[in-house]
């Protein structure tokens, strides 16, 4: 099952060394991770998503929280969590293909956030599924570069 | 100087936990790192923030390349990247707050995702500075939760 795990760490050297070498030691690979800074520039907060069970997830909680740099784990649960992914894609434009493009832009209100002689690079926020969707809807139109940020969470209240 | 490196790797277990072992064990910081698949699904993308002077970030870039998992290493030049950043905040929200909350989001064109009785997580996606600058002025209302998932970049053609 997937996880989704919000972790709050002081900045300092190797905190995010010593968070993967938790998860790779236990032969669990990490999904997708995001880290950067907070309100205070001194903690950064992460969202991790790992595939495991239950019990080995409670594991590593229990481990990261041993870690001095952790100020909080958070696993969030499916109907309590509040998920987005990030994409930018390179696409190749052509004559036949840019209404194509722009049709499929406008349907995910995706923007449009460079444009060169042969190609475009979108852009769309939003649920993984949606994401997921977009890039299917674009492969035919020949995907050049894509980088996705991977999951970012919080808690729904 | 901050640079930008953009990382093609294989999704071998322990990739990551390589990749951050590199700038620790040199004693530089990862200021903030995102990694997720690609459209192979076996191949993930990172974007990696890392603050060094151009003799090192050319070692780290050689030792990335040895690596087995490591496609491809790119340093992402100021003026040749495409550069979004992504927060999620969530702020407290009272009868006296509510108006200026929601002039804020419009100002940014932020979007309002979760509303409870007392708080809000508003969403926003655009330049680092643009989501800096959104951090400072939501700050005197009170943020409760704030997540970022720091710069996710592409080159511009």
């Amino acid at each position: 099952m997937k996880h989704v795990l919000s972790v709050l760490a002081d900045n300092n050297s190797g905190v995010l060394l010593r968070v993967c070498g938790l998860f790779s030691r236990r032969g669990y690979s990490i999904s997708s991770i995001n880290a950067a800074q907070t309100e205070d520039p001194h903690i950064s907060r992460m969202t991790i998503v790992v595939d495991c069970d239950n019990d080995t997830l409670q594991q590593i909680e229990q481990q990261l929280l041993k870690l001095v740099d952790i100020r909080e784990v958070i696993d969030l649960l499916p109907d309590k969590r509040v998920c987005r992914d990030h994409i930018m894609v390179r696409v190749g434009n052509s004559e036949n293909s840019i209404s194509s493009l722009i049709q499929i832009a406008n349907l995910f209100m995706a923007k449009i956030i460079d444009v060169s002689s042969d190609s475009l690079i979108l852009e769309l926020t939003g649920r993984v599924t949606e994401i997921d969707n977009f890039v299917r809807l674009l492969k035919p139109y020949g995907i050049r570069k894509l980088v996705r940020t991977g999951i970012s969470a919080l808690e729904r209240w």
